[in-house]
Parts: C-alpha cells; structure tokens; sequence
C-alpha cells in the first residue's frame, strides 16, 4: 500500500513515519512506499520500502503529493493554535484551503476497486468550547472559541461530506493536547503542559501559570501515534455518517502531573514556579477539560495510559533526543 | 445607514429590498442607500434612498458590493440544495468562497466607531440531519445530509468566527423550507411542498410524493423576511458566541397542509395526486421535521401564523404575480 503524510515533518508526522519503517506494514498489509509532504521537507528514514520528500505548500499541493494508488493519506499539516490568531488568512489558508486540495487531489484520483483512500485527519480539542467545568458528551456540537478550532471543525465538516460522496474515506480524530511534546517552552499558551514535565526532566526550571486544580485534557505522543494508526486502518462502515471521533484521552490537572513527575523522578516539581498568569489561564481556560468518550473505545481506540507511564514513555522516546537538540541550539 | 442584499435578485432579496422600501428604515434607523448584488443585476424598485444595483460573482466579490459605512449585509446569495449536490466545485465556491469573500470586505472596511457591519446569514435547515423522527434541540449539533448543509454549517463556523475577532457581526438564521414559494415544480426534492399548494390554487394539478403523515419543518415568507430584518436590527450581545438561530417555524404534515388549503380553498385539495416517490422521499426524509426552538422566541422573533394565514398570505401576495409569470413563459 502507498501511504502519504502531509505535515510528515512535525512531531506527530514523524512518528508515524518510525512506525510506518519499524513496522513495515498498517493493518496487516506491507507498505510499498511513504511520501513524506511538508512546508520544508523531511528527512527520509532509511526503510525498507520507497521513501518520498517533497516541499510545497498545502494549498498549493502537487498532484505527486498523493500518488494513484494512494491507500491511506494522513493528513497533519496545519497552522496551529496561536499562529492561526495572529494571522487569519495563514489559517485559513492551510487549515481550510489546504484540506479543500486534500479533498480535490483525492476525487482526482483514478476510481479504485480497494475504494477512495482513507483520510485520517487531525481535528484538536480546540474545535469545541466549554472551558473546567465542561465534560464533553460524543455527541457535543463544536463551539470554538478561536479561529484555529473553527477551521478544524469546517474541515471536519467537508471532509465528512467528501466521505458521503465517495472522493475519500475519513476520521477526524480531536486530539486532546499532546504532552510531552519536545522542544523549548514558547509563546503557545498550552506550552506550560509540557513544559512543567520536560523541563525538570532536564533539569531546567518551568513555571506554572494556573493553579494546581487546574483540569486540561491531554494524551501522550505513544497513545496519539496508536490512535492515528487504528483510525487508518479501522472498518469505516461503523461509523456511518459521524466521521468526529473524541478519543479516550486524559483529564489531568496540573497538581496530577507534578504528583506523576515526582513519582517517576522524585522531587523533580521543585524545579516548577508557580506564577499564575491570568492571561493564559483565560485562554486555555475555554477549551474543555474533559470528554465523556465512550464511543472511541467502543471502535477500537485504545485507552489512554496513567501518568507516570506517560512520563516514563517520554524519558524512553524523546529525553536524550530533546537534550542534544537543546545542546546544538544557541 | 446603508444596507447590502447579496442575492438580492432572489426570491427573498427581493421581498426585503421591498420591505426597506416601504419602511423606509430598519429598527428605527433610515435608510440612506441600498446596494443589491446578483448574478443577474437585480431590478432596482424605486425607493426614497438610492438603490445601485451591481451584477457579478459572489466569490470575486468587487469592493463597491459592501461599501465603507455600510451598517448592515443580507447574505442570502447561495447555490442551493440540488445545484451544491450536482456541481461539487460550484457549491464550494459560491457557498464557502463566496462567505470568506464576504468576511475579507468586512473586514477591511475602515474600522466605525459603531462597531462592524452586522451579517445576517441565511443558513438552512439542511445543516441538520436527523429526519423524520428528529426534534432538534437549539444545542443539536450539525450533521449534514447534503454538501449544501456542510456548507452552510462550515460558513456557519467561519461566520461567528469573524464575530468574535470583530471582523463583523453575524446572526445566522437556519430558515425552514421557505413555503409557499413561486415558480414551477421544478426538479428540487423539496418542490412539492410549495407545489401541492401554489398549483392547486392557480387551478392546476399537483403531486404528493409522501404520505400524508409526513412531516415538513417549514415557513412563510413572510415570517422568513421578518426574522431577517430582525435580526439584522436585534442586540446581538444576548447571543454571546453562539450565532446560530433556529428561528420558530411550523411542524407540520402532508396531510394537514391539504386540509388547510381545503379550508381556504373548498375542495382544492382534490386537484393534488397521490403518487408516492421513494427517491423524493429519502432526500427529504433526512431532513429534520421538527425543531424545538425555544432560545429565538426569547431572542425576539415572531412566533410562526398558522397555515391556513400561511396560505391566505400567498394568495394576498403573490398569486397575481405567479400567474402572470406563468402566463408570460411558453
């Protein structure tokens, strides 16, 4: 089978690469080759089937970016929270006019007796409002308080009706915000989740800008990957017109996971300053904090594991890796 | 203040250039000047403020279709039901290009110490699924039968999104089938439901594709053009994020419409034929039937007239008109 990852040079896309290489196979069928499509483009993992790079950009995507024959098209490209606030028409442009040249290169494609290709998109958490007190129910309707889950929930809404009429085969999948992720604390506004785990993991000190009751809905690198993975090579038939999928993530708070690091490494939250900060407090403040998601594990979306296991994945997959690039960097 | 119609050489375009023309004003305010834009200029009614009347394409909106100063933009130019599902491209464009077409001459108007232009947006009860059974709650998620729906209910999205970062002020009013409307039965699924009672009263025969216990979610003109001017005039501040309306229309049957037309017009009913289409049956059919709209009668709009004033109204406004429009064509 061909496989394409737009956004394979981001964090999530490059997991799913390593996966796709070590595993040779999705769903039990061998992968002929992978292309890799990103804004600067990724590096090509030694495997043992053909690996692409190509560059480009979304809304402009090459008809080479998702090759005849293509089986599975995971589709992770997009202008995140804060960039798609600070400029609207960058957001617009990849996050809803990129998925319209998803959609157009795969109703171009030649008719294929395996069906159209199956689209696994990455909707977030920031598609629905709510804020603490909120447990969002699977049939919640999304009502984004910024412009980056707004355009996350309309591409939601025309990728379900190109599965409806056959250009392609898709799940959405809301992830919930994904820690630990690597790299240096930035302006995001949900950078602390991390950051309060990663940075005493490195010995660096990390500030915590809410109080420790404070509830976030969250997943792991290990647990996001899997579900991508199930969601593109799961039986579609199950989910009927509903393409939405709230998977079973984590509803943590911040005290929760200062509990967990000093579990895994005892001690290790005396690195964390508490200083709340009203204003980002208020932002990730609006998305909900917890989902009533009985429907993903009903279709094979495995549960999500406890914290210290998801502290210790992070120390096993990315700490050494997080070190050096921190080391390289000025 | 000055007042935009996009589409305003359709059926509803014009029934509201009328009423500003015969008002004079809008929630009090003069009218100074109205612009309509079609794909077909518009007739320009003679009118105590200036009319202009502009010809082109929604997508490619010029600048002088919402001119600086302008208080209020009717949006009600679309590619409807049947026309979205045959030509997916020209859906997309007018339905989703054309809003965002509308959201960028919004937001570069210079800025007006009275705020944004208000949006008034005619969405569709096609944006909902549901069907027969169905009574959808004002908190119902979107899910979508047709492509018309999902984009309807993605502009929905792009809409309050553009609300909240002050680019405009939108009020998104998802109208029940707009009955009765003029014209011939044409190839629309919803067709017969202004046919079985527009052809009988013109003395002509018409077709029943349902049985007569089905259940239609639908409203007059009338109302349909009230709840616009309302809400282009309403306080917007009581609907906070949420700018999606189900304005309070009428549930009603098959058969009850028939015998409201009989209690108007004895034994016209006799004229209609019972002929049932399974295929009218299954489009319609996944439409919601009922809605139960609680959150608009609060917000101000007038509760729906019953059918039998819904039929005497067609027949004070419209009925010369259709049948000289009949008259007029081979």
């Amino acid at each position: 089978m061909h496989i394409t990852i737009l956004g394979g040079n981001g964090f999530l896309g490059r997991k799913i690469a390593a996966r796709l290489v070590a595993d040779g196979a999705l769903g039990g069928t061998p992968v002929s080759s992978l292309t890799l499509f990103d804004l600067a483009a990724a590096p090509a993992p030694p495997a043992s089937f053909l690996v692409r790079s190509l560059a480009g950009d979304l809304a402009e995507l090459p008809a080479d970016a998702i090759p005849p024959g293509t089986s599975v098209v995971f589709h992770l490209a997009a202008v995140v929270s804060s960039a798609a606030e600070a400029d609207y028409e960058l957001g617009r442009r990849v996050n809803l006019r990129g998925t319209d040249a998803v959609v157009d290169a795969c109703r171009r494609l030649p008719r294929s007796d395996a069906g159209p290709p199956r689209v696994v998109f990455t909707s977030s958490v920031a598609s629905f409002g709510g804020g603490q007190g909120a447990v969002v129910t699977d049939d919640a309707r999304q009502m984004p308080g910024n412009s980056y889950g707004a355009q996350k929930a309309a591409a939601e809404l025309i990728l379900a009706d190109a599965s409806r009429r056959g250009f392609l085969d898709a799940v959405s999948l809301r992830l919930p915000t994904v820690v630990i992720r690597p790299g240096r604390p930035n302006a995001a506004a949900s950078s602390f989740v991390s950051a309060i785990l990663r940075e005493p993991l490195l010995g660096l000190r990390a500030t915590l800008p809410v109080p420790d009751g404070f509830a976030v809905w969250v997943c792991s690198p290990r647990r996001a990957v899997d579900w991508l993975l199930h969601a593109a090579a799961m039986d579609t038939a199950a989910l009927g017109a509903d393409r939405g999928i709230n998977p079973p993530g984590l509803s943590v708070t911040a005290g929760a996971m200062l509990a967990a690091l000093d579990k895994v490494r005892p001690d290790a939250s005396a690195l964390v300053d508490r200083r709340p900060d009203p204003a980002v407090a208020a932002i990730v403040g609006a998305w909900p904090a917890a989902f009533a998601a009985t429907r993903s594990p009903a279709l094979g979306f495995t549960r999500h594991e406890g914290l210290a296991e998801l502290i210790q994945a992070f120390i096993d997959d990315d700490l050494d890796a997080t070190r050096q690039d921190r080391a390289a960097l000025p």
